[in-house]
């Protein structure tokens, strides 16, 4: 396999040019009005001390097991923000004592029948790619040890039905892996989220990952067809269905729950053709309010566009499309059957009449270029450059929610005023929020924001914290949800999950827990805190 | 309110016209070839006696429950088959002790804080429509007592929001009254399934209901935005939202909960755009599995179709649609934003590849007219034509399932020959079980089974139940499910729902009801059996 970057993205080739980390350099300089950006060092993983494994490989899980340094580097954090900056800065206090890297179900059952017989808590890690704090081994003393599960030698599709359009496939596969191997059968998951590279399908299903789409066909949730889960008393495998009305469905007990009631092996999917029709246009708006007015009444057409993503006047500049004077909204459709003119057509009339304006492209492969390619490109590379701005100790990060689009307008007005307030109290400086709609539904929006605060490497950690339980309280409090598809992990519980999810429902879900997982050990602290848990994670302190 | 039919389905004076019920006499005089039909007569409510109510109502209640006997005749039974067939011969052992019409959230509160002191089994009755056991009060001497509760007077649209195009509605709104109130925002839920007229919102929900329309938006399960869900241990709410990867859904527990963890009593709902534009056509097949393929590749195309139902050549002819000699498929389109005839030519381009013939209607009401029109009228009025079946003795019943389309063709044909093998055992005759598909999915068919078996109003009940169970047998053992969109109530699990279920989702469920209802007092012997409870259902005897 090919080696990991412990400290950020990607793997340990993947890196900026020095001519990319400059220009973030100067960037930084330019918006904080700073003569020097100091930068920490990449660092290095030889020099990074850890606390001994408190535990030693049994011999039956000699295979499945390691306790390498770099992999205990790798397995302590996710992606986040705090992630990347303690990883940086070299703060690794409670790092996994064992990594697991199981190649079967039978690995995972005998791996979790080990940690259950000797109080040794399991994080599922799937490919590691949470930015909420969702694989952080940092679980207390109430466990004899800790296990990060890593299941990204389970990367097999084991079987593909054609004609319902439908595989099962093993679930530590990773985004590029699975659509390489779709590729030869001439389909497509068509599942996109920005963590792509370096998460997999369980991943996706254990967090109610997003995709790229914004309409449809787009959350992994409506993807699962079935799956496969090994809790410590037993497996749980629920029946490939196309629908079903038989009770409550399994499936959606298991999709979002973040690894704390099992670790997903297999799932069977639903695929798609490979689109080869697509049809796409960018409109331009000077006002706000029409803009959404537009996207509201496109999302309400029926006519279920591939994208329908409006970036707000700073977030389009900032994003390298215009000049921050007219907010864009990008429209794309895209099929497998049939020409999508006439679906662009009805929605440009719709723009339109709102005030849309916009040029109808040229070329056939509009959108890889132009406006939409723009976006493109910085979307994939996003998580690359943020790098660059943690070695210089400044806090940028995002935070997502959704709304019904009776409140959308003030929501989102209200959302960027009051984390701007929130982020000048905690910084002392002025920043601008900015604002895309990452998902559009028939009854509302998903709205994503995007902040740059001023930190030093110093301070980064708390002024982050500081921030994000703010960003947290403004989304629960406001209506919107905490997380429409990053997931809850241990980051969004301060003054949002927690608030949000019903009681009983709390209570339902724990005794769930308790009853198929009744020592606890997986993956505590994640959305809820089972019996008996007293440990306080850092965003809690 | 208008007073219902207890032996039958809809209200006291929709009945059939005496030529109708003629006419299916003589029908079962031919099919069964039979020189003489005998027909037992209408029951009578005063003539059927019941055992005293075991319990006296609190004063506190005095305005939501009561003991009147037409109440407790009406609420002792759902419509299935058996239920209809044991009202019509006045076999009535188990009636609810009281019948409880709640008008308020707080009055729900009130009478399952009573029924839960007192250990008094409550039956959410929603509107009555059940066809699977499901709000049947026989549930044997673990209780006090039983009370009914019907929520036909929680009927109420709170709030409407034209923008997200959703409402707030009280959970026992029977379908007409809500359609009609919304017709005055030019706004429809444009669900309807067959028991659209005498079901309930609430009881949609609860039993993961089908609409008529054939693809996307056509499952409760898609239209619930939040719910409000009275527990012995509380209220749940959960939040509006158009989407959220904020941990498991909590509506989806709910949604299929069949009456087992709570009484819904209200609920956000996604509405949509009164539809203007129609396109349709029916379409003929001569070969089963061409026209099945037609469907499949219409299914998958992302045209998202109104119907796309295809009814086999016995189906069709039975429902006054062809002469038995070609299949028939049903497509149609509807829009409220814009034309949709480039839709349907695809979609008959595909069928004309996989050899169907077709005939584009010239008036613009085709789907009201010719043979979608008769299937339309033999859709709503197949309720009550019913009863005149089982006034003769005469078994009428329909199963539904679910399966993938790499099995479709084989799926069918195997459970239509088994179903007619078991029949033939159990009742010595020969018959035809006919199928059509009720929904479809991109990766699937909902098929939808009807037949009809000879019996005696002597020996109907039995005869159904072996039936019954053969069915279940058939449908999970060749991997589909034992319910599409009837839910599970009683009458699936022996066999069916029992087998079908993953163990330890039933263990998480089983522990998630014993923490809300530890009494075990709401629907028990619904879905899951709840601890200690003894009783044996008729269906297990």
């Amino acid at each position: 396999m090919k080696k990991r970057k412990f400290w950020g993205w990607g793997y340990e080739d993947q890196l900026l040019t020095e001519e990319e980390d400059k220009s973030i350099e100067r960037r930084i300089a330019q918006n904080f009005s700073l003569d020097e950006v100091k930068s920490v060092p990449i660092p290095k993983a030889e020099e990074i001390e850890l606390p001994k494994s408190r535990v030693s490989i049994p011999s039956n899980l000699s295979e499945v097991l390691t306790e390498d340094h770099l992999e205990r580097l790798n397995h302590s954090y996710g992606k986040s923000f705090p992630d990347i900056a303690r990883s940086i800065l070299g703060i690794f206090p409670s790092p996994p004592d064992l990594v697991a890297y199981p190649k079967s179900q039978t690995e995972v059952e005998s791996t979790l029948d080990w940690a259950d017989q000797n109080k040794i808590a399991v994080i599922p890690y799937g490919g590691g790619s949470s930015v909420c704090g969702g694989v952080e081994t940092d679980v207390g003393d109430d466990f004899r040890a800790v296990i990060s599960m890593d299941m990204r030698k389970m990367d097999k599709i084991l079987e593909i039905d054609k004609e319902s359009r439908a595989a099962r496939i093993e679930a530590g596969i990773l985004g590029p892996d699975l659509e390489n191997q779709l590729k030869e059968h001439d389909l497509t998951l068509r599942h996109f989220p920005q963590s792509f590279e370096h998460s997999t399908l369980g991943g996706w299903i254990a967090t109610r990952s997003g995709g790229h789409y914004a309409t449809l066909y787009t959350h992994i949730d409506d993807f699962v067809e079935s799956t496969t889960t090994v809790t410590p008393s037993g497996v749980i495998e629920s029946r490939r269905l196309p629908g079903s009305g038989a009770g409550p469905s399994p499936d959606r007990m298991i999709i979002g729950s973040e690894g704390v009631l099992g670790v997903i092996t297999e799932s069977w999917i639903r695929l798609q053709n490979r689109p080869t029709f697509r049809s796409s246009c960018s409109v331009h708006f000077s006002d706000y309010a029409q803009a959404l007015n537009a996207t509201r009444l496109i999302s309400q057409a029926a006519l279920f566009p591939a994208n329908c993503r409006l970036l707000d006047a700073n977030e389009a500049m900032f994003n390298g499309a215009g000049d921050g004077s007219k907010h864009l909204l990008i429209i794309n459709f895209e099929s497998a059957d049939h020409d999508m003119q006439p679906w662009l057509d009805r929605a440009l009339e719709i723009a339109k009449s709102e005030g849309g304006e916009f040029e109808l492209p040229k070329e056939k492969d509009a959108h890889k270029s132009g406006a939409s390619g723009n976006w493109r490109n910085s979307f994939i590379r996003a998580p690359y450059y943020r790098e660059a701005s943690i070695r210089r100790g400044v806090v940028q990060d995002t935070f997502e929610t959704s709304i019904t689009w009776d409140k959308g307008y003030d929501f989102i007005e209200t959302l960027k005023r009051r984390a701007q307030e929130a982020i000048k109290e905690i910084t002392n400086r002025d920043t601008t929020v900015t604002c895309r709609l990452t998902h559009t539904y028939p009854d509302g929006l998903a709205p994503y924001f995007t902040y740059s605060a001023f930190a030093t490497p110093d301070t980064m950690i708390d002024v982050w914290k500081e921030i994000k339980i703010a960003t947290n309280e403004i989304c629960v409090s406001e209506q919107g949800t905490v997380t429409h598809h990053h997931a809850v992990g241990r980051d969004h519980r301060v003054k949002g999950y927690d608030l949000q999810r019903p009681e009983g429902y709390k209570d339902m879900l724990l005794a769930a827990k308790e009853k198929i997982d009744p020592n606890s050990i997986l993956n505590p602290g994640v959305l809820i805190d089972p019996k008996g848990y007293s440990h306080k994670h850092w965003m809690e302190r």
